[in-house]
């Protein structure tokens, strides 16, 4: 399982700053990886408020079940989130699990149970050991400090081939807010599945529910924009936090959605998201190329994602991004096959800024040369124009290698 | 594009009989392929009955828009058939190019244009040149014969790695009746995409709106049952054609759905289609394993359908089954991301007989070895018990091999 790391992997990571109210730990607790560290603990300041997301699978992980269920209080102490493990389809021993896990982490936060949360991801079906955690807890609670974002990052990864973190910086009303965030994407683990798993944290002092609104809204255009394979974990999770801290310094309380703060902060949240998305998607399981999916001129904008999201999922359009080839034909029938209104005669198709097609037949000017020069470029931009109405949608992902198949077939090998 | 032979392909070609009222011919149009017939031309006797079924893309190709507009009439004289070209995101020119073809067509089958119907597999987005018909139709007219169903069904191939056909014989009240059947499946036609079209032929005396019912309720379970990739061609189309010639031997005509003979035949039908649909599973691009998904216990009969095309359709399910994995985890991801109503602690999964997960659990007698013997099956059978209903459906597919990326992927190298 030597798998090779993604083109995409950056050189060099940001330097990821403090957020007041946040500290973190990381320890190998030996969950299935050996020689890394594989558990995370994160400790919020009194009053963090939290909002999350959660995949839409029915058949969702305990530690999903435990979150979902405690996200009513809006508030959080603790965090612990391990790779290794996913402690999905493990019936009612991944219920004591979760429970366990939660007991643990609040005694070493002097907390309430209720206000820690779990993630979990790794191997599907095998009884997660709560007692993995006990070891380790203790040092964990000692050594929380302030930086180790990249080591955080790090502890989460399943088969990731690159840690993956994003900081913003933006000022409300003058004060300096933080917001911080890192993800996992899809990696393999043998022998089960990949996993979304997405930690965003700021010490701008917001209420809960705007954070869920905000989070929901946003997760449109970022988190939920993004597919390697239309595979849906059982454990997809993305928690949002805000510890406040900077009302310390001054700034005041966020609790109504019509602050005009709000959007400011939308506008720099949202960015982040994407970002972390797009660094998902780059490591996807045998990415080669980055590729983007922007529908426009649909009936409207749920319209244009079904049709986006059904071009992205094709396993031949990504086949034939893999080859290199302009295949347009295939975009069509991958529009086609969405089910959403679409008039054959009006579409237009571009690849990059070359256009293939258009009024429903091969673009007359269409040159096969420079369309070869955008498909051999790392990142690859489709546009597809419906002429048919106002509904947009762009949506990211990668292209379907032998690596894929190798990574996901082969781990008998 | 050399891609090897699927393994399944048979040693032996069923011997088909011929149908009474139907004659055939097959020549080199030289539309794409050299060396080979590319153009199937059909003469059905007078007062041929026929109903269809065709792709639910909303970018049809323009032969389905034809034969849709015609089926209406329910009479069929001629059919042209053609691979090397799909005649589909050709504007105006395929429109053009479908009446121009029916028009010649019927010239050399003396009969209505309106009774011709047409099919066309291979290349999007090329315009199809009905003036290669022109070269040919006069010697494939004076060349119909009865027999000749295998040159017919190795006509209709695009890249399928063998011709696929089936027969049988029924009887209705004492009288012979016999079936015949040809399809085409997923290959691939550089640069474009795979098409699936069948067409099956009958001496029964049935009329029109029976066949539609039956061909409609029948799909169901045989060519709306298999997947190979979950992309949907622009010109898949079904047609069944009744000629009526085994009334002249006495055999009263079938004219209402009530008739008990229908279910005879109905029977038959889905046996014959079933089959078919099977094969082209079997040839699916790259495909080394035949997959057989049962879903069972769901809530009703779409819900298990829906479930099982989940799994069916899942990358990693089928990567997994490429890697002779057990992989039961992904089968229950595959089971949630479907939506439709699961209770995760009441779900049991078979690989074979080998029971490797129950009550939302790893089966505690689950044994790696016995699951393993079953994985390295050429055909294996995927078992899913809900546990919550009495919906039950089962499709077929076949395996994500690396052989399908580079069919799909490698042809500019």
């Amino acid at each position: 399982m030597n798998h090779s790391i993604s083109p995409f992997a950056p050189s060099t990571y940001p330097d990821m700053p403090e957020v007041a109210g946040i500290r973190l730990a990381t320890a190998e607790a030996g969950i299935k990886y050996q020689g890394r560290d594989d558990v995370l603990l994160i400790d919020l300041c009194e009053g963090t408020q939290i909002a999350g997301v959660f995949t839409q699978s029915k058949c969702a992980s305990a530690p999903v079940d435990w979150c979902k269920e405690k996200l009513s209080g809006g508030l959080v102490r603790g965090m612990l989130i391990n790779s290794g493990n996913a402690n999905a389809f493990t019936g009612m021993k991944g219920q004591s699990a979760v429970d366990a896990s939660a007991r643990l982490t609040a005694d070493v936060l002097s907390c309430s149970a209720d206000e820690v949360f779990l993630a979990s991801t790794g191997v599907i079906g095998e009884p997660l050991n709560p007692g993995k955690f006990d070891g380790v807890l203790q040092s964990l609670a000692k050594n929380l400090h302030a930086d180790g974002w990249k080591q955080a990052a790090n502890a989460i990864m399943t088969t990731d081939t690159y840690p993956k973190m994003a900081t913003r910086h933006l000022e409300l009303d003058g004060y300096p807010v933080t917001l911080n965030g890192i993800v996992k994407g899809s990696g393999m683990i043998a022998p089960d599945m990949a996993t979304m798993l997405g930690f965003l944290f700021t010490d701008a002092p917001i209420s809960a529910p705007i954070l869920q609104a905000l989070l929901a809204r946003l997760v449109g255009g970022s988190f939920n924009a993004i597919t390697v394979d239309s595979d849906t974990s059982t454990s997809d999770t993305v928690l949002l936090c805000a510890t406040g801290a900077a009302a310390k310094a001054g700034l005041a309380p966020i609790s109504e959605l019509a602050d005009p703060r709000v959007q400011v902060f939308a506008d720099v949240l949202g960015d982040l998201m994407r970002d972390l998305a797009q660094q998902i998607v780059k490591d996807g399981e045998g990415a080669r190329k980055f590729v983007e999916v922007a529908v426009k001129g649909a009936q409207d904008d749920h319209s244009a994602k079904k049709i986006a999201l059904s071009i992205a999922n094709s396993p031949l359009v990504k086949t034939a991004i893999a080859g290199e080839d302009a295949n347009w034909g295939r975009v069509v029938m991958a529009i086609g096959k969405a089910g959403e209104p679409a008039d054959r005669d009006r579409i237009a198709i571009w690849f990059g800024d070359v256009r293939v097609a258009t009024q429903g037949e091969r673009d007359p000017d269409y040159s096969e040369e420079a369309a070869s020069r955008v498909m051999q470029k790392d990142e690859v931009s489709l546009t597809v124009d419906l002429g048919i109405g106002p509904g947009l949608s762009t949506v990211w992902t990668c292209d379907l290698t032998k690596e894929y198949v190798a990574i996901n077939g082969d781990y008998r090998s």
